[in-house]
């Protein structure tokens, strides 16, 4: 199923509800940071954690991000594309290759 | 240009650097809580933040999502649809509309 | 040197620089999730951080906090008390001794 | 009631749980985002949130502040002192006076 799928199926559940409302860029930004700090909860005490719990609030965090993509009307794929063009400069293969330091201490 | 592209494009980033050791799940969840802070410090101080910028940060917390559902063996796309439906049982459209309390309190 | 002191400097601080405007506890609250997301940055790929690197980032969170409890009028040392006390009840040391579990599945 | 006391009531808290074991600066870095988030959660919507829940929320986020100030030797409330000698030379009062800016731009 593809991106279009998705973001038509998000728009319709947010419609009908009556929700665009209370989805400004700002509080879906905060919406993200709330739901990235439930996924880091799975592995608060360690590496280990229930895949169906990751997966859950993985795909909450996913939510929000298509929500705001949607309504700054930029396509989540694209972005992602055009902001690894960047960061492939960032960080040429030869610097970086087994590293994981930030670009600029490499 | 659909998902697949994105996940093959973002998987041959990361393996010419060889940064699949660095990429845990653990790892990843607290990359996407680092890329979430830095999307919501756009709007630190108010509902205004430069579109540009915002792109930019949505498109970082959104690579480490991508990473994180293949690395975890998922799509993304499925995962946000499977939690919708979940999502639109917790919150009938009779009881939800126009609002924005949690469902416990609805 | 005591709390008063700390509060005193950073009231201080503030006003000289006319900020008070904006640190509503909205924008307080997004500062210490800012923050704390720097502070995560320390420890993105790894275990092992730089001290002073650390020791700069939660003292930033430290600071909103400061004076998200100042905004509220209550004092950062004692919601801490009486917090560890609601957290004494939900945590008894027999059933949570040397367990990292949440209270619901102890 | 002072620092000392409230650092003493935490160390006896976790030392009768056997918590220290868990509480790798790593792991109480990723528990003060958690919270952060949880925190940040009361104000998801809007600028309104109960007081009740954001002392409990700022209460636990300060809790996991100060017990990783204990655990890497140093005093919380003396850091927040020392980078706030930083900041006002970053932030001087003729430059930053009723601005918002970083910095950086100012």
């Amino acid at each position: 199923m593809g991106e279009i799928s998705v973001r038509d199926e998000l728009a319709a559940f947010v419609a009908e509800r009556d929700w665009a409302q209370f989805h400004s860029p700002e509080n879906l930004a905060k919406s993200i940071a709330v739901e990235a700090g439930e996924l880091l909860e799975c592995f608060q005490w360690g590496a280990e954690a229930s895949t169906e719990r990751v997966r859950e609030e993985l795909a909450d965090v996913l939510t929000y991000c298509m929500l705001l993509a949607d309504r700054m009307g930029v396509d989540p794929n694209q972005i992602v594309l055009d902001k690894l063009a960047l960061t492939r400069e960032k960080y040429p293969v030869d610097k970086s290759r087994g590293r994981s330091e930030k670009y600029d201490v490499l």
